[in-house]
């Protein structure tokens, strides 16, 4: 069996440690799980239901493509001012709609994230455990990866070299394949 | 004195009915308090830090002239998928850079939102909150405003008429006068 | 296949809402599903790490049993100050003891609530969501059941009489089944 | 001017760092500030409303006194499974009856907290700012006071002996000062 994921980042920035985190989840997918980066966050219009009522314009059809052909979903994101990136959120907008009928609704989902100060991304994580809630999808509950003063923990070109965290991220795909397997059915 | 507050709305839509509770809002201020509505919302890009090392575009610009000719902010939104709208996170993202010594620091605000269903923005309401520790925005304590199952308050042309809500939101209104003069000197 | 649910009330007050709540859960349990309420929780001691280590005391022990001997635990909670109930915390507090091996660890688990007042127990929901992903308890994602404006839906001697919500904790409870089923193997 | 503060912790173990975060305070108070460290955390009952309708018991009685009695309270807590501890929850619950006319209606208040392990007690302290809407308290925004790894900031006897922590705690209180004093009049 295969599991297509859907690899969603929460940052714009070239350089986003978030970015690394999910090329080094690409990288460290186990056997049978096969990780495909989303990498159009940045055109996402922004949410307006008058405009949703008219037809998803052609980034968000996108957008819900790539997440509907995947079976699941793996967002990896910053924490911005104590909350969910706008942009992130945004996005999750777009997708969670039609209400009760969304690419979102009963979808399997793990969040990771790395912060360079103190933080770790503990707050952005809960709050998307939030909205999973409401559009229904299945947030993986343990392990955890919020990972604080992450900096140092990749080389210049944005790759993670740190050992341990490589190790904790190849354990938390592996619980990921079978908290996926769960949901299979 | 005067206090010049700058309303924000959470949502595009134009038949928002957070729209009609800021439009309330402005025509039952109290006197001393002209608050005056932001309306660029829709202009905003998506927040990306690399942007932001270049200088903000026009759009964000015109948002933080706004919120820094203002004494205190008022927003008014509503809750998308248990969170704050992506729309509106994006433009606080945005409107809290440089971190420290943004318009928002040390800025007075309140929160108030409607819904057409059971929540009342509790929600959203608490997760600006938390946004805002980070930004150092004082918001109001008390009174709340969070309405739910709310569109029967509002007239055809997305008026408030609720006698209640009225009275309700100018009460909300004069406590947030005497909130703000506790943070002027 | 029987599945044994512990029934963890969040208030120790004799007419409290949200004990009618579970007493409505346990005689519209679905074939198959047992409920069994604990009735201990004003018998816990102040949870005290130092007290902790020279053992469990008499009550907490006996909570754990039951805990234990379930398949999945069902909480039907007040909200006390836009937060978990003391009490109740207090007993989770208890029970997530010892970290990784406490008898909430895998658990399946669904929390529902009702309250007299507009909040409808929204925000203690969360906030035992947040706790639940510490102690890797596995809790129902939807249906959701928090109940706003509670007091009419009960006659005078607690029984919950209001049809609607009586065929909607039926479909929860069925739902719930299913969730536990899901985790069992 | 005198400001009469009421510290609070949320641990009843004995060498709770918490505990030591709070005598910190106390011998660091600025000039004009006195802190006394309330007691009697682990004799308040489990909140039960029939047992308030009938009159306070004691120890509650006394613990409202000893708010009552402050221009402020100081909480220092530790986190139990990513939320408020339920011995510090409870005795909020008793304080914080009668609603709209407890002791901790309209009292300055600050959050401070430091943790063993990464997470500094973010998540205790929202949920505890989340509370304190509620009761219109009014808890310092900035700074922030959250301590991840504590353990080698204090030496064998509990004291905090790290020079930094020492001086972020001394800002803090110096702030505290300015917040009690927009709170005055």
């Amino acid at each position: 069996m295969s599991i297509r994921v859907a690899g969603i980042p929460g940052s714009l920035r070239e350089g986003s440690l978030n970015k690394g985190l999910l090329r080094a989840a690409v990288e460290l997918a186990p056997a049978g799980m096969e990780i495909k980066t989303y990498t159009g966050l940045g055109d996402i219009p922004p949410y307006n239901e008058d405009v949703f009522a008219k037809g998803d314009p052609e980034p968000v059809a996108v957008m819900k493509a790539a997440i509907s052909e995947a079976d699941a979903i793996l967002i990896s994101t910053p924490e911005y001012n104590y909350g969910v990136p706008g942009v992130l959120k945004n996005a999750i907008d777009w997708a969670s709609r039609p209400a009760g009928k969304s690419v979102l609704n009963r979808k399997p989902a793990a969040i990771m994230g790395c912060s360079p100060g103190l933080g770790g991304t503990i707050r952005v994580q809960h709050a998307l455990r939030q909205t999973f809630v409401f559009t229904e999808t299945y947030v993986m509950v343990q392990p955890e990866i919020k990972i604080p003063s992450a900096a140092p923990l990749f080389d210049s070109s944005g790759r993670l070299t740190d050992d341990n965290t490589r190790q904790h991220l190849k354990k938390f795909l592996e619980a990921f394949v079978v908290w996926v397997q769960r949901f299979k059915s």
